[in-house]
């Protein structure tokens, strides 16, 4: 189950979809197929997909161990054609992200 | 720690808000504010705070137990102005997911 933590270095990348409601599913799929495709990459630590609840969106929270670790993910990504698959469903826009802060109960 | 996890019924919001680097910092700090100003809302659940690398977002990833607890939190944030405060250091693009699908190592 992947967790959130500040302080270990880990590279978070949130990418937010935009998509219409009749793709928001198969975008899904693809970005299920595209973690697994990732998954073996070392440093590669998770994958988390999030459907909005009103249909136009899709938001992949993933996490690297490092930079270097993520700009493999990414080559390894372009070689499987995901990048340009993933322009059919939706409009990525991604960021990278360092955990400054958790609180919880 | 948070945790993400699918099937559970819990109400994830992603809120991607833009700002510059110099801002950056105060947002973070007015976002923990907020956080701890929440966190006694029942269902209440998780607040994570991320920095862009590039300086120019802050993601924050809350939890709430579910969509009754989630308006309760956004009734509280609005009794302590933090929607007001937070326009002055960025510009929020909010969006309510449920998990779908999670993969990690």
């Amino acid at each position: 189950m992947p967790k959130i933590a500040a302080g270990n270095g880990i590279v978070t990348q949130v990418n937010v979809f935009t998509t219409t409601p009749d793709r928001q599913q198969a975008l899904i799929e693809l970005l299920t197929e595209a973690a697994n495709w990732a998954r073996p990459t070392p440093g590669w630590m998770s994958a988390s997909l999030h459907r909005s609840l009103d249909g136009t969106r899709v938001v992949n929270y993933a996490q690297c161990r490092d930079m270097a670790s993520w700009e493999a993910v990414m080559e390894r990504l372009k070689a499987g054609n995901f990048f340009e698959r993933n322009k059919r469903l939706g409009t990525a826009a991604p960021g990278l992200y360092e955990v400054v802060y958790t609180l919880d109960r």
